[in-house]
């Protein structure tokens, strides 16, 4: 799906994809951002535990978000279809400021609640103004293409991943998590080399896109942002690649991104952090 | 890429995926049509033979839509992303009526024309009114998700077909074609798995689906169209499956429509084509 509408006097909500094990205890910089531009002390988040087997999940998450000051924090434990139409927890969601999704399996967000009632809400709320983000799988179902599946390495070859339609939240990026930790520049590049018309935000562990109203993102975090720009791609050989072949690329660029850089989509232009204060005197 | 905003006082134009293999010499009903709401005796028609490897099908094409009564027919062959910025093919592409895409590999069109020119440029095309078509490959491209390589049968099966970015004239649908000369109802399942919330449109040949601007679509030519609705799908087991196993999928509803039945797709409702005249008296 692509995103819904905006309304006037509206503007869009952040959109927030975490590259998976962001820190919780010691110093939550990701999770306490994420609290702070759903509405602070007033925010109301949504915890979407689907894409996760262990049951805690949810509740681990709520802790986290109270801790941190939001003024509640709730899971909505989806797991089946018929739980996407129970009215009452649609009718939380909607009064959600934040809605955030746990990592776990991107394809069991996307089979369980795709085409429900959750995933027409989520749209519609970002739409408004409402943050909406996740980690790890949470990160993935955010585009409007997401990666299902693949492998890591970092040539790109026919086949090496797969791609399957997300929440479209945005359809500016794909998005890949666990990035430098998996060594997953190939995968990234595989997708992108099918139609490049989006930008591949590769996250690491620990490190968060946020992803403005303004269409600027902010990056924030321990690792980096590995950002792929094929807009200028002068060839991609993806039609004629057999299974396993690498792919030819020609004319990608790339910018590696860390804590306060800045990237605009709509110029796409990267702006680097600013430098540390200098300590010569 | 998803559908361009369409402007005030506009409405879209008609979408004709068709299934590949269209009569194009005794009868040519798809294509007459396809001229008809191009706009008959005034249509000026851009040809994209891109997704050929054969040198003559773009003019081929040209011949058969100016038998066909229509203005103007013109082959753009576009072979490179460096061809599609250039501003004498654009400037005709802005000028026509109705635009064709021709059989082939549907990932030759998106790695050589996604995100360039010629793609934002169809997109807003459609959205003001003109008609956008395609046989085969090139009716695959048509919408936002499409399946870009896989194997036949009939068993949805995890790793039996592969989605690229399409277009993104429509996000309401898959498009697979061949159809039931390949035997693809598994493969056309199998992503409609992965998120259930479009609609599958599995086209025969010589068979077109004529999507028009309010969203119903009409069903014209030799073959059927297999439409399969996941609206109410119960459950997909495709978070789960390994590659090959096949997929647990219950709650699908499936329509075999064939020319003159009718599929709104706000209502989700199809409607059979009127009975053949009675000849008792």
């Amino acid at each position: 799906m692509s995103p819904a509408r905006i309304e006037e006097h509206h503007s869009r909500g952040w959109i927030v994809p975490v590259g998976g094990a962001e820190e919780k205890e010691q110093d939550p910089v990701i999770l306490r951002r994420f609290v702070e531009i759903s509405g602070g002390a007033g925010a109301r988040i949504a915890v979407i535990p689907t894409a996760s087997r262990l049951a805690d999940t949810g509740v681990r998450y709520e802790k986290i978000f109270r801790q941190l000051g939001a003024h509640s924090a709730r899971a909505l434990p989806f797991e089946t279809r018929a739980d996407a139409e129970r009215e009452d927890w649609l009718g939380i969601l909607e009064q959600a400021t934040g809605v955030f999704f746990t990592g776990g399996n991107q394809l069991q967000l996307s089979t369980i609640l795709g085409g429900t009632s959750v995933a027409r809400s989520i749209r519609k709320l970002n739409a408004r103004g409402v943050t909406v983000g996740g980690t790890s799988a949470g990160a993935a179902i955010l585009s409007e293409h997401m990666i299902a599946f693949g492998q890591g390495g970092a040539t790109p070859k026919a086949g090496l991943a797969s791609l399957a339609p997300g929440f479209g939240l945005t359809n500016r990026v794909v998005i890949d998590q666990h990035f430098r930790q998996r060594d997953r520049l190939g995968r990234l590049l595989s997708v992108l080399a099918f139609n490049p018309f989006a930008v591949g935000i590769g996250l690491d562990e620990d490190t968060a896109a946020f992803l403005g109203p303004d269409d600027v993102m902010h990056v924030d975090g321990a690792g980096a942002i590995t950002l792929v720009d094929v807009a200028n791609l002068e060839h991609s050989s993806m039609a004629f690649a057999k299974p396993g072949q690498p792919i030819c690329l020609t004319g990608i660029k790339l910018h590696i991104l860390t804590k306060g850089a800045r990237y605009n989509f709509v110029t796409r232009e990267a702006v680097p952090p600013l430098p540390p204060p200098d300590d010569d005197d």
